[in-house]
């Protein structure tokens, strides 16, 4: 039997970080639509964001994207933080981006030429400089290095630069600081990526350190790969850094976490759960990208969605489970799960939310807030924030 | 035994049609790096498209993307096709574009609204006018359409939307002119594509009519699908209007033709000779996307590697593949035709390009001529032609 | 809104027609486990499946394998159809095979010998016989025919001959009989399958005439395929003959059905409702292997999983979808369909079972009825069925 | 430049293992087509295996399947080690097997019941007894265990069982003897493996020791996945312990090793030769399964294109390469693949075979030597060799 109330405290503890980049303008390399609305600024992200808290209670922290986020100017990052802070928020992750610049068409931390490989190693450690002023304690890093060609570059000295790099970084990393390396099957680069699976990832993080972590990015990996196999083993290993949550029916689609297949983010997070993974060690953070829905809703959703997940894995009657599993009941095993996943948990999930002196249905306050109308008639002018610096 | 003779005879028959798109920036959502001496107009594209026909002596067409080629002014379109005629080219297949307007946000000619499916009909009338200016046979139909959430739109109401846009296309067509119709499994959609699959397309090609033709992009199907079979099989229903050559790894990466897997390469043109599908009633088109490599030697570099799938295809020995497919000797039918793939066509292929008057090393040829460094040298300034109108 | 007595009424008149097959051993190529109480003859079969309909009320009819199924002796089919009419059942379905007999190693109705082509032909008219023999309604033509190895055999001949033997078949179809071609990616054959996707089926289909419809097995497509859309596009079509259901993870897995993506067949289910199809013209079949978990019990629950997709589909409300997808309104649109989904049927479909005088719980039901108990007590010694003549 | 003595001179040295299964018959789940002449004991597998290495002089190792290669009476594997050697033959990987028994019917070593996992354990060990007696060095451990249903068993668990497990065995391995972990997407599991992916064996074998190394079968992963990027990963940590070589489509085809991709084939061999791989510490095997065609002329032309992707990938310019991936010119680099991928090497290796006293083709001399029909002949009644005990 599951107890009800401590899944309700549970729930109660979870937090979801919402990504910067997700309340600005995204898109395909077909077209990046505009929405109305849309933050020109950091601060107006992370304004965005504490509407998502305010009517979720569980996105206390927001991620931050160098350098669409660089903040210049007299208070900086200090001011940053105090913005977030005075909205009831933190700043979460920063993420480093080594893809946008000229300088790395064939790759950063990988590419051929050393200088490259300098100013990339730079940017990461500028990253950590940020996550100093920040009070950040992660540091994600994903690559775009890769490859579109046979022969194009050596994949083993790629493996070697990127070694060597990583290393680099992570000697710079202070107490409490991490460094979370996401893997990635394909795209940008569409033959080699240097980071491409979980096992990569994990090889460098091993030789790197205990600072060093691996992300599950759940819309990067290949047809067919089982996540939660993949979440299992690393909290095994005592290697799962986070998540970036979002969901896919084809490639990295960047679609709302769950709306693809909610019954894997089900499974994914029972083993979170059920691997000890449901604390501060992992950050459960969000990576999506909203081209043509509404963006701040569509955050809100994403987040109800985890919840849901969540929910519904803490509702597993575990000790059923083992007892169909020892006894090699594969139908009675299973049926306990789905009984979990089957359940409604939107009730719950209502009652944590007016137990936490929230709104019960977050999207129909988000919409009582009047936000959307607000943002769309002050926010006129300006560039629209968006995948550039 | 083949014919050596025929073979060749066959192999300076072979056209080629350059996209006008591969000649200017392209990228990824993540990032366009933009290269030196890229063409800043129509006009430029089709210098550029001379070069590559110049060396190739196979590749006399240049399709069209409208509005990316959008010509105004005095001469317009005639003033196009003489300036392409002066350099030995015609003008090719023109391709629609209902993909970059924001209006295209939730589809075109499947958009729920009317008014915007009104407005892409519109823009494919426009570019049937465009064909008759130009003398181009084919439009080329490729919609972005589709949905990325379940429950999002009607899969059904949007067939019939498609249906209905396509006939009023359809009934505009002069004689002679076709219309070409593409599938593709995903993106940018990323839960629903309304032309997902060649039946997709094959079943309203049939509805419509003779001039309705289904176009094979060789990076558009699902992992593991057989290309070659699609091919041989839209042959047989009289219903492959062309192809839009390119490779892939994962997605629709869109790399040089034959990058990926030259192997399949040949299968689809043994299967395009077997079926009779080498002449000029099915378009052999380039669809490339060159992000990272120089573009017009990849463009050489292509039309090369379809030369030599065509002159390996073209090498089969018919004769003796039906003997042993007849005898059910597995291993022997396989061993004919793979006999012929494994055979280095190259210098076949060169003294094909002697005979024809030409370098036998098409990229030989290209680095000597001076091009490159005469597009940089004066290409300075303006706009550089992306995807973007 | 709703109306939930039509949704139970429609529930209640749901048919859910189970295989032969599935009471019998299965296995992977890799080992067949032999479980107890397995039946040793076609009766026995019908008598297991007469358990599932007893306590789910809602799977009438069982589909027959021939040969697996063939019966011989003074009272053949006649007796067979009597056997099931005394336990409240119907003969369904009379599925083909044309691919365990040792002619058939390199494929049968497109195998390049005649004879064979003939025997093979000649299978498939006996099926027709026994359907006049048993009142099936439908024939369900599945081909393992293919090829392993580029060049092993013409791909266009092959279609030829596919076409030619099925013509023939179609010709000996009688009033109200119908012709249910199957399609699959690949398995057994590795490198050409004959009817690989939908639009080949249907390609065939559409020539043959209105007798001769597509079936989808759920297992049988390429990752990443919208297997809604099919669904959807050949109910437009009016081609949809019906479903073989089950679930896979990669491969043609043939899980229980809803066992690997309950939401997909959520999907495919509303695609069902919303085009027309949840009528006695839609075949719904379920096509499993119970490897290694307990058969009935499965079969149960596999019906069980159709009913609660189904039920979800039914309490879509589709005029809250319309208009939201008629506004554009990406989001609304898809949490009406989630909404759905979300819902926890099994106590409405508690209610149902309840009303239509059955258990509530219809796996209680089968545990407390002895019958499995029975069955391993009685069927001792003797042939267990599998996937043998 | 290349040195074409240095190639010719390595192309000597290869040595190519053939699998003692690929000999007897095999099939799908669908049907076993038993062919005339198949060997009825491992004696006679090895006799057959003595003509391939007669006409390629490549294939002098042999590896054995336990049980089915299982041997007793007075001289045992002695006698079968002196069979071999008789025949130039040297007996090769000893490959286990704890899935055909009834009591695996839910996993072997990662089985919930301890009784289960000490028979399997207990296999293992005989297999390294049995190394003792053939000289073997390598241990070649392929585990069908996994899930079929979300919830069935514990993935934490099961990983813990495995850990256990091989630790036991890696104990009892003795001077020069090997544990090569294989690694497999799915099958016959259809919803968790416990060996899925490279990252799984690697994490394993590095907590066992040196002696435990992975081993890469070509046909077990996920749709897309780059199997040269492991491939040099692996060499880069010291963890690759050999291949199985096969080839696919799909899933698991086995199919003639080079048949399907042999590009992918000629990259992977370049990535063995460039990262140092090309030595006795790598095995390279076959593991092929040959359903439909004449099986000792398919290993043959298995082993023929393994020697004509290794004489590719050895004729690379490594030079030219380097200084165009140092130049970041990306054509030129892949053109340096692709001219040594181009080039046909059937030439090289007719002289190389003649320098080896060898017949030029291998193919032919095996028809003249009247084997298949001596065996034909020979070899009538008898229980045929396949994938049972």
């Amino acid at each position: 039997m599951t107890d009800l109330a401590a899944v309700k405290a549970a729930l109660k503890t979870q937090a979801v970080e919402t990504p910067s980049w997700a309340y600005g303008n995204s898109g395909t390399r077909f077209k990046v639509f505009a929405q109305q609305g849309v933050p020109r600024s950091p601060k107006e992200k992370l304004d965005d964001a504490a509407q998502v808290h305010a009517v979720t209670g569980v996105a206390p922290t927001v991620a931050l994207h160098i350098p669409w986020d660089k903040v210049d100017g007299p208070d900086g990052y200090a001011g940053l933080a105090k913005h977030a802070e005075e909205r009831g928020l933190r700043l979460g992750a920063i993420n480093s981006n080594t893809f946008q610049d000229d300088d790395y068409r064939l790759g950063s931390i990988c590419h051929p030429d050393a200088a490259v490989r300098r100013k990339a190693v730079g940017h990461l450690l500028e990253c950590v400089d940020i996550m100093d002023a920040t009070g950040s304690k992660d540091l994600k890093l994903w690559f775009a290095d890769g490859t579109n060609y046979p022969g194009q570059d050596d994949i083993r000295a790629r493996q070697d630069r990127l070694a060597e790099g990583l290393a680099e970084v992570y000697a710079r990393l202070g107490e409490g600081q991490r460094m979370l390396l996401e893997y990635k099957l394909f795209e940008p680069s569409f033959y080699t990526t240097d980071v491409p699976d979980w096992g990569t990832a994990y090889a460098h993080c091993l030789k790197l350190g205990p600072k060093a972590q691996v992300v599950v990015d759940t819309g990067h990996h290949a047809p067919g790969t089982n996540i939660e196999f993949i979440v299992a083993t690393l909290l095994r290993e005592g290697k799962l850094g986070g998540f970036d949550f979002n969901s896919r029916f084809y490639a990295d689609d960047d679609l709302m976490v769950g709306a693809a297949d909610p019954f894997q983010l089900f499974r994914i997070m029972y083993e979170v759960v059920r691997g000890g993974g449901f604390t501060a060690d992992v950050a459960f953070m969000l990576d999506q990208c909203h081209n043509i829905e509404a963006k701040i809703p569509a955050i809100i959703r994403s987040v109800m969605n985890v919840q849901e997940a969540t929910a519904k894995a803490l509702l597993v009657d575990r000790g059923a489970l083992a007892d169909a599993q020892a006894a090699g009941d594969v139908l009675a095993a299973n049926a306990v799960l789905m009984d979990a996943y089957d359940t409604d948990v939107r009730p719950l999930l209502r009652e944590v939310r007016e137990e936490m002196g929230l709104d019960a249905d977050p999207l129909a306050a988000y919409r009582r807030s009047g936000w959307a109308e607000k943002i769309v008639a002050e926010r006129v002018g300006g560039q629209q924030a968006g995948w550039g610096a």
